[in-house]
């Protein structure tokens, strides 16, 4: 019987209503006669409610507490489902991610898989049973302690028993009807894509691309498990995501990205072990660097550029400075004002002029470019962010105008 | 170091300021010099809401994946109340029933405990921690599902838990001062008992004083841990719970119960096996009959009373009509309007008057009794529920009057 792995966000069960809705779908697919394993996030809001809650209790909410406290969020949510399910005459049962047998290391808020003992899981299916996994949620073998996987986590884990049951496919439901060329609410010609490469999918997502965080596609990619992104609230097609796209396009998608903020490190000597004692600092913070520029040395000096999510900006900020001392730097610049704006496409290995043209189509729209990063498939511009909608519909009109569509 | 239990109500978790209140409260315990074991309910109506949501979305939600659901509610206490310890710089843990090793049969809903494994909480109180366990939940260890014991549920865990790891103490807070002779709010001259015996006090949560249920304090008899019920809000004694009390007084308190109904099976031929059939009936539909008095036989036809919880009643009535021709009943009256009003005191015993003396001062009030059971140490009488509030007092009046306080 074919296996297939469907994993609902906190929308999707975001009410009594939802969740019915959810429930019809799942019993649908196991009436089309496949086995069903159902990953769920938690209702809605619960997890910021919960988040809320700690941070009124304690000053210093985190770790091993707040990984149990979150972990009732899924509990709730798939407890209801499993009821709902077991209403409409199809057998089902609830397993948290610790009964799932997800082991993963001792990071909590953001722990990764180590393994997945699946043992429980096929046994249910076995019996007959459609299978829901709490998401997001794990447990630590040699604490046994409670864990969480941090943001995306409920995708990971129905990618990941997915890859570990040998799953034919792993839906991923959402609100939205797919992977687009760009964010539709940005640009009014974006265009659902049938189909997108993991490749593709993993520099969109490191681009700024919501629907499916990198590690879950990277996961898809090394396991050979077709993601199908679709839509909770209609049977319409989505978009896969599989080894290769049937034809390369040379751009597949515009990604941009608000999140982030630029830390400018001013006027450090230009010699060696300068990036290596300001990104070592960061780097002990836990702070996650995504693009670094260093600019063209000025008698003996240079500045060191580099971005930030917004929420790290403390943290990095804090680090760069204890720090400016022993690099002999003169000041500190911080600019939560940027976006990242990404061409995408793996197409563009054989277009070496993609990135000459992105410029020039900045260029003309005077959108001033401050930093620069590419990878064989993506460049990305970071610009002033309130520019950043004007550029990526530029952008899309140039790379991926509607008429080609018709 | 002296092992210390305290076991916190829902009401006394109910949001995150109440939740500091107790945390308070921990931490003093633990400074004085004691290991701290901490049994929390879920916060406020959580349990009730989420019941609420459960009905909402299946047309019969209970078992397995109800109790999935309902031990959501302590995830969150006990991780709170464990981040606000930790906030006043004292290390806590805490742990879910099944990571406590409290392990039950298979009964969701309503699961009785058989063991406990308690080497995980012995670690941690080693290591220095405050232990915070989930109430009223444990776990099936033959099919590893998550059971939730009922009401009361949360005491009883705490008593186990003192039981199996050999407490000094257990102590209940709760929103009132401790175990009076009387309900308060009927009796104003009601007072708070300093001591009370395990046998008085068993007879007293049987007849519904609603402080402890019967099955926690069974279990601190058999294992002879002292209990303690006090308030949450100050730090007053309460009432120590004991193998004997000091001084043995005749009438230790006096209980009402309205949580029951009344049920008349009538004109049933007065011959063997009636009874064990109607009985079996209701046992078999898992009625939980309390009272059973079954009248005098008038021309070899007889009438068979008996109370039940009133959640109980629609079961009771139509398990009843089932088996009534069967039976060869004539009819079938069903009154939930009444009261169950109890005399508890081991010292009784020794004093045969007792009984009479009741009757005599409820028929002074023109009160009718219809049903009388009495055990060794308690009599109660069932009476019309409108005027229960009455009866406890005229009862009270007579058997502990205020001037013997003075």
């Amino acid at each position: 019987m074919p296996l297939v792995v469907q994993k609902y966000g906190g929308t999707s069960v975001g009410d009594a209503e939802r969740i019915a809705t959810v429930a019809r779908r799942v019993v649908e697919t196991r009436k089309a006669g496949n086995d069903v394993i159902v990953v769920v996030s938690a209702m809605g809001q619960t997890t910021d409610e919960l988040i809320q809650l700690a941070t009124t209790i304690s000053s210093q909410p985190g770790g091993r507490e707040m990984d149990m406290l979150l972990t009732a969020g899924e509990r709730i949510s798939m407890a209801l489902l499993a009821m709902a399910i077991k209403d409409m005459g199809v057998e089902a049962a609830s397993l948290t991610g610790s009964q799932a047998g997800i082991l993963t290391d001792s990071s909590h808020g953001e722990a990764k898989i180590t393994a997945i003992r699946g043992d429980r899981v096929r046994q249910y299916l076995d019996e007959g049973l459609v299978v829901i996994v709490a998401g997001f949620q794990g447990v630590d073998p040699e604490s046994r302690d409670v864990t969480t996987l941090g943001r995306g986590g409920s995708d990971t884990t129905a990618v990941a028993l997915a890859a570990v049951l040998g799953a034919d496919v792993c839906e991923i439901y959402t609100d939205v009807d797919g992977v687009f060329t760009a964010d539709p609410r940005v640009v009014g010609t974006a265009r659902k894509l049938d189909e997108v490469s993991y490749e593709d999918m993993l520099e969109l997502a490191g681009a700024g691309t919501g629907v499916l965080m990198a590690r879950s596609v990277e996961f898809a990619r090394r396991y050979g498990i077709p993601l199908h992104v679709r839509s909770s609230f209609h049977n319409g097609v989505g978009t896969w995501i599989k080894e290769k796209a049937m034809e390369e396009t040379v751009i597949t998608g515009i990604a941009q990205d608000t999140s982030a903020a630029k830390v400018t490190v001013q006027g450090v000597p230009d010699q060696p072990g300068i990036a290596a004692g300001l990104f070592g600092a960061l780097a002990a913070e836990d702070v996650d660097v995504d693009m670094i520029v260093q600019n063209v040395s000025t008698e003996g000096h240079t500045d060191i550029s580099f971005t930030v999510a917004k929420e790290h900006l403390d943290k990095a900020k804090s680090a760069a400075e204890a720090i400016m001392p022993e690099l002999g730097a003169v000041g500190l610049d911080v600019d939560p004002e940027i976006a990242k704006v990404s061409l995408v496409g793996a197409g563009m290995r054989n277009h070496p002029g993609v990135a000459a043209d992105m410029f020039k189509v900045l260029a003309e729209r005077d959108i001033n470019i401050s930093m620069i990063s590419t990878s064989a498939i993506r460049v990305s511009c970071v610009i002033d962010s309130g520019r950043s909608d004007e550029a990526v519909r530029a952008l899309h009109d140039y790379y991926l105008p509607a008429e080609a569509n018709a």
